[in-house]
């Protein structure tokens, strides 16, 4: 991952704004780690995290929570013993945005940079 | 719910315990939020809390999660925007034990006395 992707910032979606297809995201998908990321159904960033037990799982939860605060663009989350599930895609258009990768590159950074 | 339930200890489960019959838990059953839990297939737990927003959904699964470390009783917990889900049953048994019974009324306890 790049660091300058993770650092660009999280674009306002316009309502009118199209979902990206397949040719619009390829690069950005290619910004993220890709044992953790897939795009399903053209529609939404699925990721799994690992992690070695229940407290690095649940540290890690808290601290995406905290960033999809600050950039109001809020996940589900999954938290179970050992791994972290993250769904996200922009509601308001009901589809992938360029703010979903970088906030899935975001989360990379805060998975590698952890001391987990 | 009753504040002594949630006093009551978390035993320690032994591999040779029984999972827990829709009779014995019953009254364990009754101790608990019923516009939040109920018992799946006899087998677990399943809640489903709400929230205002992401932030207090957030700040519940933090807590619910330091509970589960100091009990060493973890969960799977789903948190999304004004809603926190929660599946938990004892694996040693692949079953319903007390404990989670027990634990479930504390989460109810927090639930109940968290500045949500």
């Amino acid at each position: 991952m790049s660091q300058s992707f993770a650092d660009e910032p999280c674009e306002a979606c316009r309502s009118d704004d199209d979902p990206l297809t397949e040719e619009a995201y390829a690069d950005y998908l290619a910004e993220l780690d890709d044992d953790v990321w897939e795009v399903v159904d053209d529609h939404h960033l699925s990721a799994t995290y690992s992690f070695e037990d229940f407290r690095d799982a649940l540290e890690f939860t808290y601290e995406i929570g905290e960033l999809a605060e600050e950039e109001w663009h809020h996940p589900d989350i999954g938290l179970e013993w050992g791994e972290v599930t993250v769904d996200m895609w922009t509601h308001k258009i009901d589809g992938l945005h360029k703010t979903d990768f970088v906030m899935a590159a975001r989360m990379d950074r805060i998975h590698q940079q952890g001391s987990y």
